[in-house]
């Protein structure tokens, strides 16, 4: 019965198409009446008004209150790919691989993106929540959320935050709209333009984006195996002053590293003797084989302030991130999301991210990611040896090999050839404040499956290996 | 089958937690190991596992990687709506009414509130939308999207906007993560520290909580029924020389007034003549009765930056907005809002707004809207006559009242007294950089179907009576 009624519908649409595709109709004329034309098409008026509104919600006409139907004045201009971005000549800078891995084709191969292909995600566990969520609450599904976001995930976010040690409680917590939303909340908080900044080197590209928005002073130190070369880290503080310190304290991005014990504890000792405030991004830490030191755990949520997000694991569509820190810092920071997006992330969205999260067999499907990402580290890292690309350590966990191109390649040419091809690299220098990473790679080991790849990969450095390096370093 | 043992795995949680709660087991311990708690309790070990799980997703006891299940080292602190805000006295600020009506009970009465009731939104088509997510691409459901937002909702947003006469295509718009994260997001394009930005008085409170986390220079000119007071608002733009202009074009928030198309030629033309950037808040669209002059269409969104959402219509719930501007004003917003929070809106929400948007009988949804609001604003309108309440005017359309209190009477006073008793309240101050408005007061009318409210405002009303209105108007 529905489906003959579609159809039905279906039918009048195509009928007022034909007309308008055959000039019987054209640009501000009135379609025939609903009761006329649902005679002529011997169809119910309700039938015409559903395929009109359709129609109306296509762009092809448009219903003027009170006066009927009429052809839209003019067509929709089609939104094509091609058009994102704008068409101009992608510099390579902090925001070109955001560019171009957000708005690739997504079964496009990126082995320079920063998340998992959906096959790796908890599908269906994901469309269980979704089910549930359409039989759930109607104020879940129409009203604003709470200024804090959703009790439901806070309560599942504390429970594992206590677990790490940290004497944290409701006063603590709060839900943002995602990841890097916490981190421009807590910027808008901390800095004032002029201000100075210190993040590692390399360290993740967004960062660099995220503070030009905000037009502070950013300086580095170089990033080691085990966190940031504590000596230098020391004297940054002492002679620039920085408000602010962004990092990753496991499974550091782009390099894998992740702090040693040691180190933490110096890094803290520094930031509380220059009155540095930590901002301590926790994207990756499921992937780790056991936890590591966290700098948040040592400090206590006193100097340090910690986010994270969802979008790694479990969802990136599902925007949602959170910030853990000192009651005051939170208090001001709800309102500061209050003012600047009216609130916290979709209602719905943390609805699903915490069914999925408390379903049970979310743990396993993060051990069986891990498990994975083992054997794709492992596969991966042999055929890049194979080219001469040398990973420059064996990360315990996650999906980035930060790698060494061979002697004279220059990475930035390597990915404007492969993007030449549609492949998505990710060049060292996005990701290096002091522009010294063109030798460098990041490949994510879960996006490498596609064969096609490696032929890409072999072409571009190739082309890179004769392209002198210095030529094509962007200009800051 | 699933059924008994969804209740087995019931079971096997009852039994650990009786034991944490009779010290059998204390934080710390570790728990029964799998095979022998199965054994025990003759489950099968998969139940166990279940079981430990959940537990450890509820944060009774967590899983050390390698080593078992133990007693999670402390409780989890309740989380109570008594928490929210902080518990701090509430200063009736700009800020002041979004605390309390977001952070309300969903049941509560809130007349001060600025969407409208759960029941009255599109819930059965918001279910389907939901329910046909749940079967769509996984790349959906995990993950992020195009940085300019998804294409089909685009499309729907650019035929209304070509519907409207406005010349846009694709590169004139972009999604964003809300309707206000439109206009923060074009404050921190166009606006720095000590800027001067004009505003309507009154104007939506949010909009002055916006502008002080950007530290700029608020300046305002009097709304009338027909818009700004058009010489106040040229000599402003003469002597103050705001950088950007923020208003309501239709159905202007909170006084329901609708701009002239004299008042609205002429403001362009002040705005052109010193070079001032004009924000247009469309939110209320698509309550008017039929389409009244907007400034985007008239100005061809050459110095005007159109923005809107679907939270007032649709659901709130469903985070997103939208920015419709001149194309190098979009490309860098784009830029931004990646740099800022990783893209726009997530993708299952734009997928669930296209999804009814698209349905046909969305139209009809609001067209009931404005029918009930009709009703709406007459009843409760004729009940404020009575108690001696006003209306500086009765809308064309919309769910906000404007009103003038009885002489003496201090809306902020009133709305202490009210939120004594639960009920929220939108006084007129928190509306007025000017702090003029102590005798006005926002009424949401579909917020007011709860018949004991009335009871609640007639003794608030006659509490502030009594009070000398100076006293209770906050300092700035």
């Amino acid at each position: 019965m529905k489906d003959r009624g579609a159809s039905r519908t279906e039918a009048v649409m195509d009928a007022i198409r034909s007309r308008i595709a055959g000039r019987a109709l054209s640009s501000g004329d009135r379609l025939p009446s609903i009761r006329s034309f649902a005679a002529a098409m011997r169809v119910s008026p309700s039938t015409v008004v559903e395929a009109y509104d359709r129609l109306a919600a296509e762009g092809l006409i448009r219903a003027r209150r009170g006066s009927g139907f009429y052809v839209a004045s003019s067509a929709l201009p089609p939104l094509t790919l091609g058009e994102e971005g704008g068409g101009r000549i992608p510099e390579v800078d902090p925001f070109w691989v955001s560019r171009q891995s957000l708005d690739a084709d997504p079964d496009a191969a990126k082995p320079g993106c920063g998340w998992l292909p959906p096959s790796w995600m908890p599908e269906a566990a994901l469309r269980r929540a979704l089910r549930n969520l359409a039989r759930g609450e109607s104020s879940l599904l129409t009203d604003y959320g709470g200024t804090r976001g959703a009790v439901a995930l806070r309560r599942l976010l504390l429970a594992r935050l206590v677990d790490e040690g940290l004497q944290v409680s409701g006063e603590n917590l709060m839900l943002t709209g995602s990841g890097t939303e916490a981190i421009d909340l807590i910027c808008r908080y901390v800095l004032r333009p002029g201000d100075t900044v210190l993040v590692d080197d390399p360290c993740y590209f967004n960062f660099r984006a995220l503070l030009r928005a905000h037009q502070v002073r950013v300086v580095s130190v170089p990033y080691t195996p085990s966190g940031p070369d504590v000596e230098l880290f020391e004297a940054v503080l002492a002679q620039e002053g920085p408000r602010l310190y962004i990092t990753n304290s496991a499974l550091h991005n782009p390099t894998g590293a992740t702090l040693s014990p040691q180190t933490a504890h110096r890094v803290l000792v520094a930031a509380a003797a220059h009155d540095v405030t930590i901002v301590e991004d926790d994207i990756f830490a499921d992937f780790e084989p056991e936890p590591s030191v966290r700098l948040a755990a040592l400090d206590g949520l006193n100097r340090v302030v910690r986010i994270g997000s969802f979008s790694k694991t479990l969802s990136a569509s599902m925007r949602c991130g959170y910030i853990a820190g000192a009651m005051e810092h939170i208090e001001t920071l709800v309102d500061l999301q209050v003012a600047t997006r009216f609130g916290g992330p979709s209602p719905m969205v943390t609805e699903v991210i915490a069914d999925v999260l408390s379903a049970g067999n979310y743990r396993k499907h993060v051990e069986e990611l891990r498990r994975r990402l083992t054997g794709a580290r492992r596969a991966v890292g042999d055929r890049l040896r194979a080219m001469g690309i040398e990973p420059w350590l064996m990360p315990r966990g996650g999906f980035y090999l930060w790698c060494r191109l061979p002697e004279g390649c220059d990475s930035t040419a390597m990915a404007r050839a492969a993007l030449a091809e549609g492949l998505v690299l990710a060049p060292g220098n996005v990701f290096s404040v002091s522009e010294s990473a063109s030798p460098f790679l990041r490949i994510n080991v879960a996006q490498c499956a596609d064969e096609r790849i490696w032929g890409i990969m072999q072409r571009s450095l190739n082309a890179c290996s004769q392209s002198e390096p210095g030529a094509a370093v962007p200009g800051r």
